[in-house]
């Protein structure tokens, strides 16, 4: 039996003699890069948390005791440790366990993640209720370098500071330009009896740093900026922090002690560790980028499993190529360089690519300013983190009608990564920006059009919105306002985006079953009047709406009023969407079908309509 | 003729002698104390910032060089300086100027503002811009201290220094604790020959703010802490910025020389003023805080022209006397306790109070840990302001379904500091949580009673929306989902919240013209079915549905289309909001009007689908 069998929850860890641990980190990285290696997932990052997990799980009870992590992918060990080893094979699967943490699985995981930054804000909010309510258990916020440059964490953290609550904030610095000048730091640290053992890491780092590919290097550019700018000043001391580090975060003992001492303290305490991502895998800690988020693979060799081309590709290509023949075109990424097809426009046009790292608020605003003064900017950015800049897309970009373009990936369910990421409020949120004009390609070739008319052809603040992955059987291209894209008299389907692929599947089963539907595919579904659809709408009665959206975002409901007010009344009407409901991790095509949002409740559906 | 009188635009003042400067300050405080004594306005900042304004003016050419204010309401000097010192009588009026920089108003107001942190962004993207398109001209930020507590400025900062753009930020600095650490700061300056004549400013600012009333240290304490923690330290050194100050912003002619330095060392310039807020003015450097955003108000004794009961302080009254018996309850506002009716909440119980600046995204992640762990958090925001937290809404709160209460204050029109402020966004945005739930009150007694409800009986997030100011002739009070406020036949006129005063107007003109009203008044607006309003639509078979929002925020759309999904068709439909538009300054009488959403409007639209 494996030390790693033995451990069925948190307090298991803390019956092992100190020398099974590092056994124990040996057993916990291969189980991950066997496990990873089927399901997909986050390897690098958690390869690198190993020794931190465990070591702090040697001295919190996370049943009692906040654990809280930031952005969340690199939980994998923590639910390993925690009674969750024996499901991992169903990581990230449809009604498996998720990627990131979730209170509704385990008492263990103290607070949903999936987006950045808000680790320390929440855990100050635990740490003030436990002191208010005079309860008695420890709070950790365990964050990572790149969480850091976003303001919430400045906010949380400068909060935190002045409180004076007692907590610890975990900094897992796994990319960490290590300056001379935090020697006070050292010092304090050898007054605590602790020896770091911890060397050389500068010049280590800046070799490998060297070594990596250039787009590495921009995606990481503003938080080694970050790091080599303000920590070796130490930004946390000047706070008001107790500060212990850097220390070696791969020496698990090491780090049980520290973060002993830093939980003993009952003050505000960080924590900084310096970790490699990848940590003890070859192929991942020479590549981590490629192995953070990464597909199925071959635990040999490292290998992955291919995948075609995305909608994010034919994005970063296309703006290349457009980029080519105008000065004008900027682009702009918050840390998503690869996952939104930038990377190719950074390493050719280096001047006019900028990685803000995760500060999409900062994004949209510096944007703006770029298209005040003649630039045309474009940010590319997932839709659900683009939520963060909401305010942003309103203020700093509409009210004056700056013509900025936002590239809108990960529209849609985005799968596996679940309810933390999907993009089912952009819809609703974006049609709400006043002179917002939102296109919404279903094929490459309509991105690519979408994407030239965006830019030379729409005035003010323009959002393109595409799904994660490729492309459907449909593969036309229209850049029309309102597509016919199937003549019917039964019964008119309006849809945009890629639910033209679920639509023509039901139309088929439909036509099989003597009913004959209207095929309408809006390519903007911005404020607008749509006289095509009303015609149709006028010549079959019947209207039927399925939206990969929030029920509020629902475009369907805004075109029945606008006909109703035009004076067009139907015999029925109905609206598939995915409701009020908090949508979990699983294939798009398993989520559609439990929100009653596929094909096959579009052919229930019109056939209720159709023969009530 | 005075000075100011020679002044119609930014290179007028570059004409004057020095020894005109200092005189010309005094006459631009006279004007503003006795202009803003008229209109209301932002009057303590604007005073504090008269020799920053002249010196920026002295140095740059708002026409051409780019100077983008933050927050932006101290910008009145600009205004007077810039060609619309004439005009200053409208300012904040209906057609009159704006009380914030407005790009259609002026050229040399570069951009708009109005909510705080971004111009560190918005400026660097203008400066990208104009190196990347070769093109010659200056770019300032204008910030307060204030802005510097929110994470936005945060990452601007940091983008800003890394990026080398050649930019000068000015941050004026109105409250602030100088340690004297920033000595290498000071020998910097005296190598440039400076002497900053800025001596024990410290000591007084210790005593100025212990005389303070103890409410305005709570809603400074963030700000105070976030300076004398770590500008001592110089975070912009370390950021990378060159640093120059700190520097007496009163002394005019010493500022001027400071801007030049700074402008011409083209990079990366902080140039740190400290002045007093309400500087020259007896009564408003008193109290800043009172003459922050003030009604008219008389210019020799101060004396404020006098305002009814509020919405914001039936909310704070409210949450105070539920707070005695429960001592779960928390508040929380983001530097806006006074104005949100919290300053009586802070006074009685400090520790379960929180001010965490400009920072709403961090209030909603930190209450959502509080409520995680038992307590009962209240966060009070305006309206405008909480789509900064859009994504910890969905994030941070829904996901878990935790039980936090927002008071969305400032909801609908708010009158005079009009497009940046307008809360017509919220209905959309707070729809669109899983789980939120919304309520309207529509006096103060449903304001109350509501609370209650939302903290005891409500589970999940939850919101409460009010309107600026006090209440109409609508005093009654009920919790029912659905109100049917008065019977009728001809057609239902379904509304929420303060609409119901305009609705109840317009019924009585419609009765004397013979139609018959219905009316329905939605308590909460949440996703839900409303049985009470589909019979009555059933009943009368036209719906008229006015709305303060825009037009994607429509509830009455939504309502239409449950309504046809549930086989009720109706003979007509009009639904009266603010469409996609931007809605400027004025009263909200005067603008519901021009949007056609007043009580006229209704009695058009309802006389239209009656006669039809």
């Amino acid at each position: 039996m494996s030390i790693l069998e033995t451990i069925q929850c948190s307090n298991d860890i803390k019956k092992l003699n100190e020398n099974e641990l590092v056994p124990l980190c040996g057993e916990l990285r291969e189980f991950l890069v066997e496990s990873v290696s089927k399901t997909g997932g986050h390897l690098a990052s958690n390869l690198g948390a190993v020794e931190l997990t465990v070591a702090l799980h040697r001295v919190y009870n996370t049943a009692k005791d906040r654990l809280v992590f930031d952005v969340g992918h690199q939980c994998y060990v923590h639910k390993i440790l925690t009674g969750r080893r024996e499901q991992f094979d169903t990581l990230r699967q449809y009604g498996g366990i998720s990627g990131f943490p979730k209170p509704y699985e385990s008492e263990d995981d103290a607070f949903i993640a999936g987006h950045a930054s808000n680790s320390v804000s929440v855990a100050l909010g635990m740490a003030k209720a436990r002191t208010l309510l005079k309860e008695d258990y420890d709070v950790v916020a365990f964050i990572g370098d790149g969480a850091l440059t976003g303001g919430l964490s400045y906010e949380g953290l400068v909060s935190a500071a002045a409180s004076g609550e007692p907590m610890v904030i975990l900094l897992n610095d796994n990319n960490m330009s290590i300056d001379p000048n935090v020697g006070g730091t050292a010092s304090l640290l050898q007054k605590l009896r602790v020896k770091p053992g911890y060397m050389h890491f500068k010049q280590g780092y800046r070799e490998l740093f060297y070594k990596m590919p250039s787009v590495y290097a921009f995606n990481h550019r503003t938080k080694e900026w970050i790091k080599s700018k303000i920590l070796p000043e130490n930004m946390f001391s000047a706070m008001g922090y107790e500060y212990l580090g850097p220390v070696d975060g791969h020496d698990v003992l090491l780090m049980e002690r520290v973060l002993r001492w830093a939980r003993d303290m009952k003050k505000p305490v960080i924590v900084h560790a310096v970790t490699k991502k990848g940590k003890g895998c070859s192929f991942a800690e020479e590549h981590p980028e490629r192995y953070h988020g990464v597909g199925p693979f071959d635990p040999k060799t490292g290998e992955i499993y291919g995948g075609g081309e995305s909608f994010s590709e034919v994005f970063g290509k296309t703006l290349c190529a457009l980029a080519d023949k105008d000065e004008r075109i900027t682009a702009v990424t918050a840390a998503m360089a690869s996952g939104t097809g930038l990377d190719r426009f950074a390493l050719r046009f280096p001047r006019r690519f900028c990685d803000v790292g995760i500060a999409e608020g900062h994004a949209a605003a510096m944007v703006s300013g770029m298209a005040k003064q003649g630039l045309l900017p474009v940010f590319a950015v997932y839709s659900s983190f683009l939520q963060r800049a909401y305010d942003m897309l309103i203020h700093d970009v509409s009210l004056q009608k700056l013509h900025v373009v936002f590239g809108v990936d990960r529209a849609g369910l985005v799968g596996s990564d679940g309810e933390t990421h999907h993009g089912i409020y952009d819809v609703n949120f974006l049609r709400s920006v006043p002179g917002m004009t939102v296109f919404c390609p279903a094929s490459f070739g309509e991105l690519r059009a979408m994407l030239e008319e965006a830019l030379y052809r729409v005035d003010g603040p323009v959002a393109i919105r595409y799904p994660r992955g490729g492309e459907g059987e449909y593969k036309a291209v229209s850049i029309e306002d309102e597509q016919i894209v199937r003549e019917g008299s039964d019964l008119t389907i309006v849809c945009y985006g890629y639910m033209i692929n679920d639509v023509l599947k039901a139309v088929r089963v439909l036509e099989e079953k003597g009913i004959s539907a209207e095929v309408i595919k809006l390519n903007k579904i911005t404020y607008a009047k749509f006289p095509k659809t009303f015609a149709s709408l006028e010549k079959t009665g019947r209207l039927l709406m399925p939206e990969e959206v929030c029920a509020i975002g629902c475009v369907g409901r805004h075109l029945l009023a606008q006909a109703s007010e035009a004076g067009i009344h139907l015999k029925a009407a109905r609206f598939l969407n995915l409701g009020d409901n908090i949508v979990p991790h699983g294939t798009r095509a398993l989520l559609l079908r439990d929100f009653g949002v596929d094909s096959d409740a579009m052919v229930r559906a019109a056939e209720g309509m159709c023969r009530a």
